[in-house]
């Protein structure tokens, strides 16, 4: 039996990693083989290119050129390890997707949807995550959280406004497919955070079995 | 007024530098000011992708990645080097464009050139080149060439099959687009292709005067 593929969104700073540790423990309490992965990277050309996208060397870099190697990333690591994994029943757990595409490049960047989507069908045909987890705060507390425990990426230097129209691209995205993403209420306290998790990644064991 | 973008094409050993210092010869005696690049490369960030394109280090790449890194080239060239150029009134004279895509991943690899299209229209819309010179000549000829001045990259490691399925591909694009490609006969001797090339580049020079 096939493996399910669950995704894992948010700005910086909404607690991804916590997420993460929380669906694992869930998975492999009920018994699931789990590989854990990321993107931009997951692959060892795809985390090349992820120093080349996240780094500060080609800021400059044209919209077309960046969202053309993320793609080529999701490409490699869907190829050489999603899609494998999945056909031979294991759970694939990945720290952001093609959803972080239309939140960064569109909604943030304001780039096309459409031209966001020929990309995404030209590299991922229907497939689709069967669940993502969408971890939601206010812009401000997520870049204080994040402040507090790394170095600003290229991302990060960006202005307050671009984060919140990453927040709203991602929930426009939940909005329109409420069977697919969930949204975690992720300024709660980390009790009360992962209980949401948990509560949803059990609620998606059970309609599977 | 708009530069004009030439490029030139062909498998391994087929003379493409020579061909290319004809071209720019003629171009400067009539006084056009010359863009020399090439593909893939021609931006700092493409000459970093070219050295994953072409290197030995990530040989099991799938094609999908491949395809889509080498787009990601040409959408950073395009759109910072080649597109402002023209429109500053520069010639562009490019050692390799999409053809070579269509020729190499398409003719060589077996893709799928129905995808090759729509990257070729995601990256340059209807942008093509104004003049193409395809340097033809027997696949065994060119790798004997080739094989005296060069190491092997990865693409040169393919069997001689690959090749004439390369070299089949440009000249069907050639019989499709007589108009754009010239077929210069490079088994010849090096004074009979230099006289071809100058004069396909003087006859396109007179067209557009």
């Amino acid at each position: 039996m096939k493996g399910s593929f669950i995704t894992l969104e948010g700005i910086e700073g909404a607690g991804k990693s916590t997420c993460m540790a929380e669906v694992l423990t869930v998975l492999k309490a009920a018994g699931r083989d789990v590989l854990e992965t990321r993107e931009p990277g997951g692959t060892r050309l795809g985390e090349e290119l992820r120093q080349l996208l996240l780094g500060h060397k080609h800021t400059g870099m044209h919209e077309d050129t960046e969202l053309l190697l993320m793609f080529a990333s999701r490409a490699e690591h869907l190829q050489q390890r999603i899609l494998p994994a999945l056909n031979q029943g294991q759970w694939v757990l990945c720290d952001r997707f093609t959803d972080a595409s239309y939140a960064y490049q569109g909604g943030g960047r304001g780039m096309d949807v459409e031209r966001i989507r020929q990309l995404e069908n030209w590299v991922q045909g229907d497939m689709r995550p069967d669940l993502t987890l969408l971890m939601d705060l206010p812009v401000e507390l997520g870049l204080a959280r994040a402040g507090k425990r790394s170095s600003p990426d290229r991302f990060e230097s960006e202005a307050l406004e671009f984060f919140e129209r990453v927040r709203n691209a991602y929930l426009e995205i939940a909005g329109n497919e409420p069977q697919r993403v969930a949204v975690i209420d992720a300024s709660r306290t980390l009790e009360e955070v992962q209980a949401q998790v948990r509560e949803v990644t059990r609620a998606f064991l059970e309609g599977r079995a």
